[in-house]
């Protein structure tokens, strides 16, 4: 099967927008074994729209469409879509429900040109409901082509997609196929890359690495004729790959090192408290991003100037005197400060230049991050070179975290 | 000029690399005032590249090519293009010199394969030097029609385009462009698109609605003989917005919410401590993405269970027994112990209930916001429906930076 990707909107011609639904799409497309051959983006240009679509349900069987759903008179995705495949729009009652009691449940009266968001492809089609927002999705049938809408936003789009669209999809492909995710912190893309080198040509299970914000992951793929076969496929690539990277894996199948984090706080029956200057804030808010984190987190200070670290954490002013607030010294005496504060099981802190200027003489990218629990303190000293300072708040927080999840295995 | 941009590589069809360079390219082209309606992605695959560039020059006078321009035998993007085009492709010594320094000065040797990077169109084109890389890009002409070539890896393409491509484009384009961003707080999309419905007609300036997370912005986009002339057609346009939205625009120009609090802070000569019992350190995280936040913000507390809330913030043992942790007498408590704490000008707190699970009683999406400075205490009671935890956080960290905001209008 062949399929198609066409992404719409104005904002993504202008730039204003970086389309990352494409390439999601993509690789879902990808990890169920069907050919992607083109892409194309178009305005919110009724002519051109019905253009794309013509030229690629001329090459392909099957058509995703993404943006152009909302409730604004330049939104007509749907309607080009039916217009040109030839598929009559009714109102579907219930999804007309769902966008009333959307707004109802925010204390709000529908517009009156949200309504168009409710008229679907009855016969025909298959509605994809939103459950995070109003325009739902939807399949079209005519004629051995498909075509697929999904809305703009990635938050309703990539729901909309694993809850709807994904059992659609897999209901056409051939046999199950199954992934897997080896979650990596601490090794460079290239030297993991390499590391890896060898699996990258298999094809049952295939194995494709990604990075990001200084972590790696392997998407480790099967197919089968049933679920535990696919998984069967996978399971020996995974093995080895948990004996290559060794304790740089934080997790298998986890979303991210917060989760890890939080989950093996949970496992072990420990709390974690952060103390964070230049990262302010963002490690708690990780930490708590994690439904159910408040067994594990119940106290984090961002102390973003050397008074809050003395008088609410208690660094020691001689230790800022002596060192400044971007220091060893004063990473731990945060971490052993907020642990204290809290009465929490590990403490851990960060204090760095994160840029764009250097703080107290230190070069942009140098950070301390220290976790401190009842067997002592250790010290993390790293040199994050002139990124931007957003990578280097994450990249910081990553290490703290990772800090935790190491001081936890060894705690087991 | 139509220009169309075409992204080359089987990673973006497998969905292994995000396409940022298609948005940056159309960044570029927007702020000239050259008009993009297409954008194509195809792999290395030399029949649909070919085709894909034919059609492209049947619809635009501009192409742009990005990526297939490296040593391996399924790079093909230069020569196709020149096959396309019917432009000649000769050895270019200069770029040989500069393929063959650049292998030199990290102690290699050029492999072979390297050599037909080299190879461009020597009359009938411009070479553009690769600073930071091996391969070359360059401009064909023929025709009336132009097509540009650069490399995939951003961090080639970008400093490239500035150096070499930007000088060439400058030189072709009409006139100018400007664009102007009017943002707004606290106003439904689908209300203020209405509100706004007579503009999105509009021709020169453009008006373009967009929304992100509870919050709106509108792009006023004029063109004019010069950047002067293009602003004074902007003007009456943002000042017909400002009038339309009231104390609801939260700036001009200005980045994000955070970014015009810790601005209007700076002006006013304040500060602001953050409190933060739901939103888990991400109010606190948002003010100091803003470069140079420590100007204005010292302390954040994330009190995350009762006991912090009393313990550190001083929230009265009575008010969290009598009322819960759920609270506008809680918020109101937090906002003046943080402000306590830290001696700040202002204190903002946020506790709620953002989900998935109910909390203390209060559905999903029941949060309290409250602002304490010299003035007082406010609160905002928000109900914000049932919608995902990371809205919900995003939502309450925007309420509470926006009461900031308020409370620092009111005192000028």
């Amino acid at each position: 099967m062949i399929a198609e990707i066409i992404a719409v909107g104005t904002e993504l011609l202008l730039g204003d927008v970086l389309d990352t639904n494409s390439r999601y799409l993509s690789q879902q497309l990808a990890a169920r074994g069907i050919a992607l051959c083109h892409r194309q983006t178009v305005g919110d240009n009724p002519a051109r729209l019905e253009a794309a679509l013509t030229l690629a349900l001329s090459r392909a069987e099957l058509v995703l469409l993404c943006g152009g759903l909302g409730p604004t008179p330049d939104d007509l995705t749907k309607e080009i879509a039916a217009k040109t495949l030839g598929v009559e729009l009714c109102l579907h009652q219930p999804s007309l429900d769902r966008i009333l009691d959307y707004y109802a449940r925010s204390g709000r009266m529908m517009p009156k040109s949200n309504q168009k968001q409710a008229m679907l492809p009855i016969s025909g089609g298959v509605v994809f409901p939103n459950d995070h927002g109003t325009a739902p999705g939807c399949a079209m049938e005519k004629g051995g082509k498909r075509v697929l809408l999904f809305p703009g936003p990635p938050r309703e789009l990539i729901p909309m997609f694993e809850s709807y669209a994904a059992p659609y999809l897999d209901a056409l492909a051939d046999g199950v196929l199954r992934s897997h995710y080896v979650r990596v912190f601490g090794v460079g893309e290239s030297a993991a890359a390499e590391k890896a080198a060898a699996w990258l040509q298999s094809e049952n299970p295939t194995v494709a690495p990604y990075a990001k914000d200084g972590e790696m992951y392997f998407r480790v793929t099967a197919r089968g004729d049933t679920a535990a076969e696919a998984d069967a496929r996978c399971q020996p690539t995974i093995v080895e790959l948990l004996s290559l990277f060794g304790d740089a894996v934080y997790g298998v199948d986890v979303d991210s090192l917060e989760q890890a984090v939080v989950d093996g706080l949970k496992v072990a029956g420990k709390t974690v408290a952060t103390a964070e200057s230049c990262t302010g804030g963002l490690i708690a808010e990780r930490i708590t991003s994690v439904p159910g984190a408040s067994a594990v987190f119940g106290c984090g200070v961002a102390a973003y100037n050397a008074e809050i670290k003395h008088r609410v954490l208690g660094v020691p002013q001689d230790t800022i005197d002596r060192t400044g607030t971007v220091s060893a010294e004063t990473a731990t005496a945060m971490a052993q400060g907020v642990r204290a504060l809290s009465g929490a099981d590990f403490g851990v802190a960060v204090t760095g230049a994160a840029g764009p200027d250097p703080c107290e003489g230190h070069p942009v990218g140098t950070v301390f991050v220290a976790c401190s629990s009842e067997r002592g303190t250790e010290v993390r000293a790293l040199s994050l070179g002139s990124r931007d300072r957003a990578v280097i708040r994450t990249l910081a927080a990553s290490h703290a975290l990772d800090m935790v999840r190491r001081a936890l295995a060894i705690g087991q």
